[in-house]
């Protein structure tokens, strides 16, 4: 498994090497048996730890409030608003700057966000828990296939209501079927999904499907109860947005990265996740670090009467689902991607196996029937991605200045972020690098 | 678009080649706007013409009693007594023999028919009319997973147990619901099936989703009803049946088949069935004779414990799905399908590109996402067929000596049938073959 070529590529001494190489497979096996569980649907507040009634969450690494620019700057600001902490856009920038509001990374929360990840303490959120190791992580809900969300940078009167529906109908539908069916294992169903043609990042057709299927007998069950017209509701949405289980696979991909975190000396991905300001990565060694760099290179498709040039970084984490072997990692299971983000068949083969250069194992659960049933390419590792100079590839929504989603496509992250978080593996676990001693 | 090569390979004069390719087209053209909606579900008695309480329907070409042998004989008296016609295997005998039981093959009353394709009076069947030119035809319901079923020639307790459930409860359901959604359009559902990886003959599991999603609200609506536990069984059947949706398939089939049919001077293959005797192909331009031959040959994959010798023709007509661009001939949209039947993703890919070279057209709903969203190959050309030498390929399950389902596989007709039924056309609409005269 180790061979000298590795190990030079690494650039580190053989001792860490070997320590590097037994740490990663610790991390992957993390990765790999994490079982993540869909146990309840509550409002943010009561679940999300340290989440308060002033809190904001929004995607990517930490900023400092006076670094969030533009779209993601604006969905905060209307957040604020939305939650009923100011009237007005000016008075949420004075509530945010006299500390009464406080601006936080949903990373520092167990959250995942979509495109700008905005949580406050009334959103209902996917509870998730994973069960062979034990930790929570959450997200919250689809606003539906509007191209104006407050996600996407977008807030009126409708993507108002649309949230409040999603408080008052959708959350407490979802959490008595719950109680109804019991947790429900994520794994199987997405594993299943991938089979049905998604990848869960940018195609959860199936996942919805499945999930609706789920807690169908459930639905029946409450529709017999004062919730009745919600659930109708309810079944309607599913049946009206096929991106419905984007979260459940976000939930449940943030769930399985943070059971691969923390491994000592391990240069495994556990996190990408993306801000107005950079594109960061985590690694399972490094503790609580993002590492940072440019955003990613795009490679889209657009919505009629948009371009590249409409196209404004807002944040966004739905690449969790990337570090662990789905989306971009799994688009070979999803052929029918090309209407939505564009490319080939052919091309979205090649995409995928060149991921397996990049990975540490092939997923034993998510199976691309395309490649005659190959495990997906999973565990990103640092080392391999410098010494193949190849980056991973997500699959990704497009958010435009002007707020709204605009296109879809192939995010391709730059190196610099993978060598800033490199340098610092070297740092901390080669402390004399250069003194190359093969065996 | 006529070439002289290929007039020279029809063997036609060019009169009647030219006359040939206009019928073609006349009868694509019904082929691809043929709309086929579901209706209702009823007793066969009710609702299939020409049957009566003393009628069994099974697969295949029209036979005479004497020539019913094996697993497929076995399945008509297992049927009679079945139905309550006959107390016993010799009496069922002896009631057909004497005339007070009556055999029909399905095609003789618009039905089609899975494997043996068994109807009695009391059976429910799915009612499906095409809307475009009007007609209708139907086909009965899928018994659940078991290897043992009456259609694969296995009758008990349980099998009987399980009729008589789809009589009482499924019917009695499926009927009620399809009241309160209306008539249910089939073709979009199974164009959003393929894109999701069902090829519509072996494998179902998308559509079945797709149809229990669109029966949902109804479903969540009975809830509320004295059917409220017929409700909970049909929802549970649906969860653990991933193969029900090949009957509303079939059923689609058939209409869309029959409205291709009877296009005078068409040399397109509007139906294809099995019977334990023979392979055999309708003609649209050929009136209601079946053409025969030999059995396919089988490259199929066998469950535990079963081989090639175990196998047993017993009947099948659900190849109406390959006569309108589905099952082999979508196999590219299902990879997955390979689980199943043996193979490799490639080797569909080249077996389903292989048949656009016996057909007319690409199908405008039927898009093949691996082949970069190509409509399937669709309406099988006799002539085609016979040019270049490549048969028509069949996704199918396979019967055993003993009764029961022993495995799945690819069903290659032989060129005998269609040698068989060029030969009519040739006799019908070519008097002076020999005589051409190339333009």
């Amino acid at each position: 498994m180790m061979t000298e070529t590795n190990i030079q590529t690494a650039g580190l001494t053989a001792v860490s090497e070997v320590r590097r190489r037994e740490a990663n497979a610790v991390a992957i096996d993390r990765m790999l048996t994490a079982d993540p569980y869909l146990v309840d649907v509550a409002p943010a507040r009561d679940v999300v730890p340290g989440m308060t009634d002033s809190t904001i969450l929004t995607s990517g690494a930490p900023l400092r409030w006076e670094q969030y620019t533009g779209g993601q700057r604006r969905s905060v600001l209307n957040a604020v608003v939305y939650e009923g902490l100011a009237d007005s856009l000016p008075e949420a920038e004075a509530a945010i700057t006299a500390g009464r509001v406080r601006v936080r990374s949903t990373q520092q929360h167990s959250c995942v966000g979509s495109v700008a990840g905005i949580y406050t303490a009334s959103m209902p959120v996917l509870v998730v828990e994973e069960r062979t190791f034990g930790s929570r992580a959450f997200c919250n809900l689809y606003e539906g296939q509007s191209r104006y969300k407050l996600n996407y940078g977008a807030y009126d009167d409708e993507v108002r209501d649309g949230l409040r529906w999603l408080e008052h109908a959708m959350g407490p539908v979802l959490s008595a079927a719950l109680k109804l069916t019991g947790p429900i294992p994520l794994k199987p169903m997405m594993a299943r999904a991938v089979r049905l043609g998604d990848e869960l990042h940018s195609r959860n057709t199936a996942g919805t499907l499945l999930f609706e299927r789920e807690l169908t007998p459930a639905l029946t069950e409450l529709r017999t109860t004062a919730m009745a017209d919600a659930v109708a509701q309810v079944v309607r949405f599913f049946r009206e947005n096929d991106y419905t289980f984007l979260r459940m696979s976000m939930a449940a991909a943030k769930a399985i990265a943070d059971a691969a975190h923390g491994v000592a000396a391990s240069s495994v991905v556990t996190g990408m996740v993306i801000n107005c300001e950079s594109f960061a990565i985590r690694v399972s060694g490094l503790g609580d670090n993002w590492f940072t760099g440019a955003h990613p290179d795009l490679d889209g498709r657009f919505f009629d009467g948009f371009g590249p040039d409409d196209a404004e970084w807002i944040g966004g984490e739905s690449c969790f689902t990337e570090v662990v072997g789905l989306g971009g990692f799994a688009q070979a299971a999803a052929p029918a991607l090309q209407a939505y983000q564009g490319g080939s068949f052919d091309r979205m083969l090649q995409n995928n196996r060149a991921l397996y250069d990049i990975t540490l194992a092939e997923h034993p659960q998510f199976l691309l029937p395309t490649l005659d049933f190959r495990g997906s390419p999973v565990g990103i590792d640092v080392a391999q991605v410098l010494a193949t100079g190849r980056p991973p590839m997500i699959d990704g929504g497009l958010a435009g200045k002007g707020g709204g989603q605009i296109g879809a496509g192939l995010l391709v992250p730059r190196l610099d972020t993978f060598h800033a978080a490199f340098d610092a593996y070297r740092a901390q676990y080669d402390p004399t690098p250069g003194e190359e001693t093969v065996v």
